[in-house]
């Protein structure tokens, strides 16, 4: 199955891009009157019908919309100092996005190395595992701010911040409801500062266990256990 | 805390083969004198001095020996396909090791498109992830072989393949004990005679949920059941 992407897939009549005409067109070839399903990036997948096979341009005709597809049962927020190392950050981006994650937030923390990042090339990246896992929820890349800034924001639900000092709870316990938000700090940690300010707004300091994790491996770690305690939800219905 | 690595650990003075010597003696400048920590990659951390600091060879004063250092509670031995693009299942071995894995199979299956594969490069990974994670434990990288060869091999504990297709129990659900035995089938899943085998041998099938996961994610995502299932348990006595 092979899903495409249109910005403003409004209406009963909604066109590709240029270059997802081009791949649609030229590279798989499609003509007038095949289907092909297209996401809309925000959580709703279109069945639609070839009217227009212009490769600059392609006109579909949108057939039905299914809804949530690929829409995991849960609102993910990872917000994560991104890595020195670029490729170890949008290795992570692409395996939570293909797990499934709704917001990734680049955090620049006081001891981050990193304090610049460019949001971009994360943003293709995550277009493309979406589309890859069948996703019709391409996860929202912000741009970066720093650990106090995105303090300010208001907390929904549930606020998880890994840190490797102080008490902490394991994060499979610890997950609670269906809106979580999750800190991860850089190669440092979060400051002793930042973590008490996101205890005093309402983050429960977790631990991702014994191993010392790398800064990728610790979100990937914390994005599984949230994705694996609803598969197991999701599967006691369904088998 | 950095860790050196020795194969031949044994006896009251050990030594560094040429590469750890240049690293510990060259690159770090230690000293006759200093303490350093050598694991033996079974297990053991070994607290040592300097006795002579040749670059080429340093040798060692075995001060303690400290057993099951960073060794998880668990045995878990993941049997996957390798990728078609190596780097993908280099990443996986990076990740499992830094988790906690005891040994990595790579698996030739019918369906496999890489039918050969080198193992000595995934080696080094896994010794260098093994260090950066504190465990004295190298993950064993076995030479390839093929699922139905490998499904010859007695199965200790559980068992567990992830397919595509049949009935299925969600992957932490399935976790039972502390030997588990994982396997992962390639881009194309195993064939219904691999997996049919799998299951007349004992193992269990199980799914990783709605989404679909790259193999090296879902690889991942079945080494993060595991990993957490035991931190969880880990800690309610710890904290």
């Amino acid at each position: 199955m092979e899903l495409f992407y249109a910005k403003e897939a409004h209406g009963s009549v909604i066109s590709l891009d240029q270059e997802e005409s081009g791949h649609c067109i030229k590279v798989l070839r499609h003509r007038v009157g095949d289907e092909v399903q297209v996401i809309d990036g925000l959580g709703t997948m279109l069945r639609c019908r070839i009217a227009d096979a212009n490769p600059r341009g392609a006109q579909l005709e949108v057939l039905e919309r299914v809804p949530g597809f690929g829409v995991p049962e849960y609102h993910l927020t990872l917000a994560c100092c991104p890595t020195k190392n670029n490729d170890r950050f949008e290795w992570l981006v692409e395996k939570a996005t293909e797990m499934g994650v709704d917001r990734i937030v680049p955090l620049i923390g006081e001891r981050s190395e990193r304090k610049v990042y460019k949001s971009d090339r994360a943003r293709r990246i995550a277009l493309s595992a979406a589309k890859q896992s069948l996703k019709a929820l391409i996860p929202e890349i912000t741009e970066p701010i720093t650990v106090k800034e995105f303090l300010q924001q208001p907390l929904n639900g549930t606020g998880l911040i890994a840190t490797c000092f102080g008490e902490r709870i394991g994060v499979s316990e610890a997950i609670d409801g269906d809106e979580i938000t999750i800190l991860i700090g850089p190669e440092g940690d979060f400051s002793p500062e930042e973590a008490a300010m996101a205890i005093a707004k309402g983050y429960k300091p977790i631990h991702l266990g014994p191993s010392r994790l790398r800064t990728e491996t610790a979100a990937l770690a914390a994005v599984s256990a949230v994705y694996l305690k609803f598969i197991g939800k999701a599967y006691v219905s369904e088998d």
